[in-house]
């Protein structure tokens, strides 16, 4: 028999949906480099000017150093583990809340252990205590039957689109800059994307005129737009939205018939007094919309918040004003994976629900949360005022996220310079400044930006010597990089 | 203002490739009756002849009592809570093997903790693991570069389809019957189903010449054939496939261009001295089909073998004969979700990778495996038995899997009655079934079957007490339906 040495699959051959998603999942040109930069930093530590790379662009804390917080990891621990309840040592080793907490939830679970298949919706008892921790966020009723919970926040991102695009006459308004995760899930479902940019000059607030015109220009064209997405707190522009811009897109949610798609997975990462986290759901009911005048898909994980727990995948998405004939498409949609991971679904119960005034783990859960809060917010703010102080650099307030998003208005001759290197300026000075500092950070153009304007998205990090360093070698590095371009 | 009563969303207004999904997904007549009934006898014990309610319909042997491994749950602890590593009293309460495994695995990763994201093919020291249990299970080298850890199995199958599938025309060979996870990746993307089906009287085995007519029939219509599934043990028909039946598909997809999709995650359920299980790669290599001849996905799961960890989500892919172009794109609908669950990652590591003569978690790990299948054996053997002796119902051996299927020829007066209550005749024995035994079992339509045949799935459990249980009651009733409908 004749060997053919073709293979049997060529990329032209794929999904051309798939093709259309961007390189940058392959890292991008600056994250290549970066890596490319701390394999040479093992081999010969006097390579470059410094001796570890800043990792900047993505916020990944317990990938950096930081400690999961102790009474998660002792109730996950001894979930997994429940022979440990039986031991009369672990009450020496473990807090009393913890293992009264680990009793509660395998006493809710089918079996006492997590390695069972759950309800596709996670398990009941879970989604209760997250519905109390809803409601007593909001201050109103929250119910275990409209929450689903999933592995992080982008599973479910990807359900609704699934459940929402028809094909390429579907689009769904999206905030830019935004992070990949709708423009990616859009791009996959063949959706057309229906930008609106956010204001800058207003600190990022969400221009309802504007939104109106994108919608209304969109739909002159054909477009069946079928949702609007908000990310409250923003990435990666870290702004918390004022009451009245959320009320305003509520209205225009409900008078437009869209399906409200509310990022919310910030919620806990508020860095100034003046804001507070309001719920897209509270805002909705405070103006006296209810489960018949609005959907509202409102997506939280474990993978932000002071805790940081990444890689746990646990997440969830509160649906309202979906019926039940809707609502049963989502179940078959959340049926396809069976269901999330249950270490996951406990996390995400645990940070819902976490320990209370007179508990024995309150004062450590409290410690470490403001603690590690109050350094991300000490982080911000200097982050903030130096790259405000920079010349030719605007930096709008991080009221909340996990990064700052300056906008560096680049010298004719820097963008001379990143155009005769086939480069995008933005990605220019990304680089520039990574072979200066080992400071890695993102190029605004990953987000998207007004045409013409440059800026870097930087994490906001939770170490204040760290933070120290970044400013100093970032002014340095900037002032230089003035001068080497000024005209 | 005017309040617009009316919901942003209609199900109308919804994807119509979700609408597609059958409705078994909301639980199916027959498992949404045995939840009715279970909550009945719950007020009211005796309204049933039984007193519980037998769940043969899947497979998720930990919500029903069976004990994880110890061995892997003392990991997944010391690794969620790393800070027992540091006290004295954990040499004592757990097995110094396990705290070696946990500290090493650790040690893999960066920031030493399971609350990072990972690289998004998973972690490369769990994937070397994963690879070095393949190559000991194979005789031939793996590379961790193939390995993508996954959520589960079915996150696999759908980033597959995702890559392969384009549009209506794009086609995959699926077996008939088979479980719903690839028809319904299938639909959801819009694919043609290019069903074949499995020949019973051959015990399941797959029918080249009819498969090849299938192939020849579909591209006859237009359709691309991009890839075959074959279910090896097979779900539900408990088939494990001989090396020559093996071979002639290996050449079928070599010969025809067509992508190898290869659901393994049996492997380690096998019930027979007679059969051994052989993965597709090795089947391939050992006929001299290398890298360049055929493209072969392998997918496995921590949710089955003995230790039946659903509930945790872990799972691979292995990708052999993937140019390194096609390899890149499948890392990009990879990273849309960022990594797998970090548990679920460690867990797949362990099962490739268990505990070796000579650890002190040996024995227990050896006891706990051999019991679990054993009792496995027993109860495939005593149905297959069984079901072959009822009057009017054959039986394919249980070779491996999870599953019975046998097949029921029910007399015309039975198939009249399910006619006259407009049900599914399987539907109408299954739900038959369940009223007098309290037995859950899926009826064969939900897997497909060559029409005017009737099947239903059994699930093979791990209890022998319950086995004899479940085997006597079936029989009393079998018998009774038979006389019940004897024309």
């Amino acid at each position: 028999m004749l060997r053919a040495a073709a293979r049997a699959l060529t990329v032209s051959s794929l999904n051309p949906k798939v093709l259309a998603l961007a390189d940058r999942h392959l890292g991008g040109l600056v994250a290549r480099r970066a890596q490319s930069m701390q394999e040479e930093l093992q081999t010969n530590p006097a390579a470059y000017p410094f001796n570890e790379i800043i990792y900047c662009n993505h916020s990944n804390p317990q990938s950096q150093g930081q400690q999961p917080n102790k009474f998660f990891r002792e109730v996950l621990a001894l979930c997994d583990y429940p022979h440990l309840l039986d031991r009369s040592e672990t009450s020496f080793m473990f807090s009393s809340d913890a293992i009264a907490r680990a009793r509660e939830i395998l006493g809710l679970i089918p079996g006492k252990t997590t390695g069972g298949y759950s309800h596709c919706q996670g398990i009941e008892g879970l989604r209760d205590a997250i519905a109390t921790g809803i409601a007593s966020r909001d201050g109103l009723p929250s119910y275990s039957d409209d929450i689903f919970l999933t592995d992080g926040a982008a599973a479910p991102v990807h359900m609704m689109m699934h459940l929402l695009i028809r094909g390429n006459k579907d689009g769904i308004l999206c905030p830019i800059p935004s992070h990949s995760l709708y423009t990616d899930s859009m791009i996959l479902r063949g959706a057309t994307l229906v930008p609106y940019y956010l204001e800058e000059s207003r600190g990022w607030r969400v221009n309802i005129s504007n939104l109106k015109k994108q919608l209304d220009c969109a739909r002159s064209k054909g477009i069946a737009v079928r949702g609007l997405v908000v990310v409250n707190p923003g990435n990666p522009t870290g702004q918390v939205l004022v009451e009245e811009n959320q009320c305003e897109i509520v209205e225009l949610c409900k008078n437009e018939g869209l399906v409200l798609l509310a990022d919310e997975v910030y919620q806990e990462n508020i860095y100034t007094d003046q804001k507070k986290f309001n719920s897209f759901k509270k805002v909705a009911r405070s103006i006296g919309y209810g489960e018949g005048d609005i959907s509202l898909v409102s997506f939280h994980s474990v993978s932000n918040g002071y805790y940081g727990e990444c890689g746990r995948r646990g997440g969830y998405m509160e649906l309202t004003g979906f019926s039940s004939e809707v609502r049963k498409e989502v179940y078959k949609v959340a049926s396809l994976s069976s269901c999330s991971n249950i270490s996951g679904q406990i996390l995400m119960s645990l940070v819902m629900n976490p320990p209370k005034v007179g508990d024995e783990s309150y004062p450590s859960y409290r410690a470490e949360r403001d603690s590690i809060l109050t350094s991300l917010s000490c982080c911000a703010e200097a982050m903030v005022s130096t790259f405000s102080s920079l010349k030719g650099m605007t930096c709008s307030k991080a009221e909340g996220g996990i990064s700052v998003f300056p906008s560096v208005c680049l010298p004719p001759r820097a963008i001379e310079a990143a155009v005769a290197m086939n480069t995008e300026p933005d990605v220019f000075y990304a680089l520039r400044l990574l072979e200066s500092t080992g400071i890695v950070v993102v190029p605004g153009s990953v987000f998207g930006q007004v045409p013409g304007t440059w800026h870097f998205r930087c994490t906001i990090v939770p170490h204040e010597e760290k933070t120290q360093l970044i400013i100093s070698r970032f002014k340095a590095f900037h002032e230089a990089f003035m001068e080497e371009f000024h005209s």
